[in-house]
């Protein structure tokens, strides 16, 4: 059997993104800033997009901060520089835990993410919120 | 820039899930369950997973046939034996069309799908079928 080989273009989407997942989970929202794009396009599926990394910097100043975070990178497969993820976002907000199956597409060009696209159950996502405090 | 290889395995599951694709949009039912494993694990997230091509075969025979189907894949990408994809589900039921935003993974072994999870918003699916008839 060959050997799989990435090309250069694909290591480092796949860094970027490994890069991206570690920034959220060290809950450093600068970092995940700046591992993004100026002109970043950012889809969370169900909600309509953001443009620009201002625009995602007030998107996640108005949650009010995680008081924790873990994604669970369940896989992770390249091809040129787009980067799918299937993860399991795990972190509370608020006080509340939430567990959150999700897949989402990562679009890497100079060590930026110019792309993401995330897609999940709104609804699943909505119930887990209404939780009491734990 | 080193060309992309990729292994035997990658390749012969690329080649199960495009077929697997082609098959859906060929509206040929039989063709989809060939495909998968006897005991595949077909999970729709936001709903209970199915197990076995039995039961994913009274499932699509409980939903009484698609009118047509267009799934668009935007995106694929294989690591091992693991095909992440990116795509929208057009098609028709109960003659309602739905435009379905989507992302998928799917694990092949021995050219059969043995699971497949898809992630979506629940919400907006069952607003479109909603929607009147065309």
């Amino acid at each position: 059997m060959a050997e799989r080989r990435h090309t250069e273009i694909e290591s480092a989407a796949l860094a970027v993104v490994h890069d991206f997942v570690a920034a959220w989970n060290s809950n450093d929202m600068s970092r995940v800033l700046a591992l993004m794009d100026e002109d970043v396009f950012y889809h969370n599926i169900p909600v309509a997009p953001l443009v620009g990394r201002r625009a995602v910097s007030d998107y996640l100043g108005s949650k009010g901060g995680f008081d924790w975070i873990n994604w669970q990178l369940l896989n992770i497969a390249v091809d040129g520089h787009k980067v799918l993820t299937e993860r399991v976002d795990d972190f509370s907000i608020g006080g509340v835990a939430v567990s959150l199956p999700i897949m989402g597409t990562f679009e890497v060009h100079d060590g930026k993410i110019k792309a993401w696209r995330d897609y999940f159950d709104m609804d699943g996502y909505r119930r887990q919120l209404a939780q009491p405090k734990q």
